[in-house]
């Protein structure tokens, strides 16, 4: 399957500021965004990269390097695919460091014109779009969004419930789910930085000792 | 299969406090367990709450009365279930409000002498115990030592990998997932509330409007 994986390739993760100063916050979004390429790969999917700018990565993927906005962007490729007849197109975010090849693998195989994964905060991680006329819009609250406009077109919807499609890594909370679940170069990446599991009045999060 | 519901009654969810007065905290949480209680019914499991004190319950379920602290309580259970030969038993959360019969009957019916469905924060949401021997341990990252307890006793481990499963609410960020992703109880108390889904620079959370 034909699987975009949009980048952001300037200023990414600025929500991880207290944590990382900006040359670590690229380096660490790129080392997701190569893991994240590694399991579609390894789940037997097609990636293209679509970044903002030029990236170099370290992994195998076509990257199209396209500075409009991420749902334009997205929804060129959409079209596109769609006139060349191809029956279905997925679109994965670029920091699921969680994602494995074996729930990648079940995703791509689920049935539905629309296979929704939502992410924390009702955004939408990893779509597989099978009708010809869906667009994104990854505004605000976009799983309720993508699902109005599956309705509106009459696409039929499954929801993909993951938890690890389910965790973007955003928020400096988010960065313990990378050491606990996930063994790719993210996880390495942290470790290398400092990064340990931190256990505090019982509550879990992560402590950067260097 | 019987599954055990742990609900520590009194002061629960302090973390909701910026939110929520107590006598709200205390409904609301009452409002989760009914619902899990109920998915735990609609998938065909024989739930019995374990409450720290007595309860009154508006869902199908026997209410066990347990002061003791929750590691203690569940494994007497566990113990007694073994010593019965009962030849599994589940323990899920009294907060998972986002629980559906249908990922509920998944998780009883998945393989393993323990089936894992972590939470964020390296937590452990939901069990299934088919090992004699198997122990829980709640504290801390109790997800990795669940891990090793499996490994110490020779346990097969099935991880579950669901959002819903992972999202247990107790921060004010976890209540936008039950308006957006439930139809049950804890949704109609958090409307009733005055709660809505709040969309404001790309963030999503919740408002309270009276």
């Amino acid at each position: 399957m034909a699987v975009l994986v949009p980048y952001a390739a300037a200023r990414p993760k600025t929500r991880l500021s207290d944590f990382l100063d900006s040359p670590e916050r690229v380096s660490f979004s790129r080392a997701m965004l190569a893991d994240v390429v590694d399991a579609v790969v390894d789940s037997g999917g097609n990636p293209t990269v679509l970044a903002t700018e030029p990236v170099e990565l370290d992994a195998d993927a076509t990257v199209e390097v396209d500075d409009r906005p991420l749902s334009t962007a997205v929804n060129d490729r959409l079209a596109a695919a769609a006139d060349d007849g191809d029956d279905s197109t997925a679109v994965v975010m670029s920091d699921l460091a969680l994602a494995t090849p074996r729930v990648l693998s079940r995703f791509f195989d689920a049935d539905g014109d629309l296979v929704v994964a939502p992410g924390r905060g009702g955004g939408t991680n990893a779509l597989v779009v099978r009708h010809p006329e869906f667009r994104v819009d990854y505004h605000g609250t976009s799983y309720l969004d993508h699902l109005r406009v599956a309705r509106d077109i009459g696409a039929s919807v499954r929801e993909f419930d993951s938890m690890r499609l389910s965790t973007d890594i955003d928020e400096p909370e988010d960065l313990v789910e990378v050491l606990l679940h996930t063994d790719g170069r993210a996880r390495d990446w942290l470790l290398d930085a400092g990064f340990t599991v931190d256990v505090r009045k019982g509550r879990v999060g992560v402590r950067r000792e260097r």
